[in-house]
């Protein structure tokens, strides 16, 4: 197993840095006086999370003809089953608990020119499967529901900046993919408008630069993970040279040539398409939902207190009950879907012809919109493949267990939607590999971060969790 | 009502101008060899399709717990129920039959230079719900199933072109959407492959230049939507000035002006992904699929010879049965969808700045798989209005179906796709409107071709019928 020693030392050299030099990039706060800030938040804000069975929540059921657990109302979300047939040699048919949601939320990050530097307008929140209570949240995160106020809760803040009427100036508008082994379909709106107005700042609410979350980003579950599907969709071009982006060392010279439009890709950007689109083609993934009663045909158990797989892999499903200080209701009850351990995203990259490539492949999902998206190297949970035969094996996952710390370039863990997911936590590495490292079979394709981010104003090409690494890895451009 | 003598008018000069330019584009064969060896092809190839009771299909049976019509192999396509919920003011739940096709399909067309002018391999193709038996269909028309021959029939021809190991330059490979109306979440790879290698010619193909191919488009009837579709696709830049292109009136200039990316749009692109981003958010279309026998709830009647709506609108499910000469299989029986009348593709378009702009709308249909594409600025069957209050008719339909024939660029009868509809037809219109004409509401857009033929290589952005619009009024910049 690797250690994370050098990233954590980088963790630590970095927030030494920015201390010193927080200011001379005009931040409005310095990072001291965020983590002071977000400390006080985090003692104004109490909550509460217990688990209880089932039979304890309020408002959702049980539908007694199908099982689906679903809300009264019909709206938020439901609990069903998901019956999958792929064409792939190992585990090619299953059935499984699906989260459905077939609304489109909204995650909106306001951004905002102080002189001359673009700030987001960030939230400290609770959700209810946070591992640690308040993350950073994108200025809003609503569900159409929230917005929509079937909750009869409080109106969501600074939302009248995301309308179509508002005065701002869109920089991305997009709708993207969320995690398909445990949604059905789902997909949030990513916008980031700025605005010019004197905007009241609310007291869970605070100004960062880009530069101040991309070291933030290098602290584990400190960024959620709306804020990074978010942040992802930031086109570079628009952040400029802020952040004290450094081109001294052959690595992050590769680094930036790959993020812009100069450097040279081995393969151009309709080979990537076409690749894809092949693929895709090829790629057989049929979906039936079924009834959550149906999924224990293939070893789910509806238990009282979870819902589990007998083989003890995969995911529960729970519920909880949650009191909380902040947020549009003061308590609720819902169920959360809480994966059995922690993920693995790995990105493997090299430097080829001074331009920094990664390693992507064409996954599929068990509930993806569009077959298959492009994903880090390795995206699994280790666990799942204990007992899996070798050649079935995700490739390089073995590679990156025992990759040694100097090829490191990030390790993180982030957490994962935690309005769903219950201490769903992954751990995102960059890798640098050795130049003779290729790609193991048809599915995984070298391509740029410049081609990666030219496919994201355009649905379902990247994964949450690849947005997520690429949100995360813009700090190796930084002099921390 | 119009009349299309302008158009037709337009055709039969075309007809007479082609004779005398064919040779002068160097094409392989000229206009008139085509007709003859079309015709000699429609005389060789004997086909007799017949309508029969469902009881008749050989293979095909109502599956007795849900009803719905299944192939015995469990491939192919099947005939389903499914359930809308939108939330728009009139019609906002339904329930319908719908064709569930999971596999994503090949049209694919070879196209080669002879002499330096890019040449497209055409084929003619009976297909059962052709209204008239043969039409110019792409290269390789192949379901999954076809070129996976789970029917056990000949091999498709030319489909090695089209495979990763091809040597050919791929120019273009995207999945496309088809009819969301009649189709759940289907979707084909539209590909186009140039080779260089000497292509054996089969007797039922025949090399087309792109200039002859909108000359065709100008038919009723002639080109199959599968064609149209993937010649959507072809990047205007590749057919460079081919076709004695012409810019000496207002209204051409305007056009090329409207394809080339030197025009000035009323609307950038990113204004256009987030208008289109926030409409897919604010659009509700939750689809569930249910039994065919369930949707008799909604006024379906399951007949021994039809599947039809008590209202006589929208389409039916038929059954024929097939003899055919050139089909991979020699005689077999499927059901189709009939639609109950012709559909209205209109097209407003009118100059802005010089550049000619068109009027888009943002449709959902029950069977999109991305909430809502892009559109002709009316799409519908009118006599599934007929009935219904001024305020809820498809805005312009009276104004298309008045428009004086002066107005009229573009009047044309196409087929949809015959293999999975009956006697389907649509007239595809474009009508240059006054300059005062706007946006009915905000689902609509003016938007410049080349703004639309740049999302062409992404998926679901473009319904079929828009990209059939897109392909048939290509001529409009020729001087034919």
């Amino acid at each position: 197993m690797i250690d994370s020693s050098g990233a954590r030392q980088a963790v630590l050299e970095a927030e030494r840095v920015e201390r010193a030099t927080a200011s001379a990039e005009d931040a409005v706060m310095s990072m001291a006086d965020f983590h002071s800030w977000f400390n006080a938040r985090t003692r104004a804000n109490t909550f509460q999370v217990d688990r209880i069975p089932f039979a304890e929540l309020s408002g959702w059921d049980f539908d007694p003809d199908t099982g689906n657990l679903v809300h009264a109302s019909g709206r938020f979300f439901s609990i069903e089953g998901l019956r999958v047939r792929t064409n792939r040699p190992w585990m090619g048919e299953w059935s499984q608990p699906i989260i459905v949601q077939p609304e489109i939320g909204v995650l909106g990050i306001l951004v905002k020119r102080f002189d001359g530097v673009l700030h987001c307008l960030m939230q400290a929140k609770m959700e209810p499967g946070n591992i640690n209570g308040l993350q950073l949240s994108p200025t809003v995160q609503a569900t159409r529901s929230n917005y929509m106020k079937v909750h009869g809760g409080a109106d969501t803040k600074y939302l009248e900046y995301f309308r179509p009427e508002s005065r701002g100036r869109v920089l991305f508008d997009g709708l993207q993919s969320e995690q398909g082994s445990w949604f059905l379909h789902k997909r949030n709106r990513n916008i980031v408008v700025e605005t010019e107005d004197d905007v009241p700042l609310d007291e869970n609410f605070c100004w960062l630069t880009l530069g101040q979350i991309r070291r933030l980003l290098l602290l584990d579950h400190m960024i959620n993970m709306d804020s990074r599907t978010v942040l992802a969709c930031i086109p570079p071009a628009l952040t400029g040279p802020q952040g004290q982006e450094a081109g001294d060392d052959p690595f992050t010279r590769a680094f930036l040539r790959s993020l812009s439009d100069h450097g040279s890709a081995v393969h151009d950007s309709g080979r990537i398409l076409s690749w894809l689109t092949e693929l895709r083609s090829r790629q057989e993934l049929v979906q039936r939902r079924v009834s959550l009663r149906q999924v224990t045909e293939d070893g789910w158990r509806l238990g009282s207190d979870v819902i589990d797989h007998r083989d003890g892999k995969y995911f529960d499903v729970v519920a909880v009950a949650v009191q909380a200080s902040n947020r549009e209701v003061a308590a609720w009850t819902q169920p959360l879907v809480a994966p059995k351990q922690a993920g693995l995203l790995a990105l493997l990259v090299k430097r080829i012809g001074g331009t920094l490539h990664a390693l992507v492949q064409a996954r599929s999902d068990a509930g993806m919109l569009n077959v298959a998206e492009l994903t880090a190297t390795v995206h699994c949970q280790p666990g799942n493949y204990a007992d899996v035969p070798a050649e079935h094996r995700p490739h390089y996952l073995d590679y990156v267990l025992t990759a040694p710390t100097s090829r490191v370039r990030l390790d993180v863990l982030h957490s994962e939607e935690g309005g769903r997911f219950y201490h769903a936590q992954n751990r995102y590495l960059v890798i640098e590999v050795e130049p003779d490292l290729d790609e193991p079979d048809d599915r995984y394709l070298w391509v740029t971060l410049h081609q990666l981010t030219s496919l994201l104003p355009h649905s379902n090409y990247l994964t949450v969790e690849l947005r997520s690494l690429m949100a995360s890895m813009r700090c190796l451009a930084q002099r921390l």
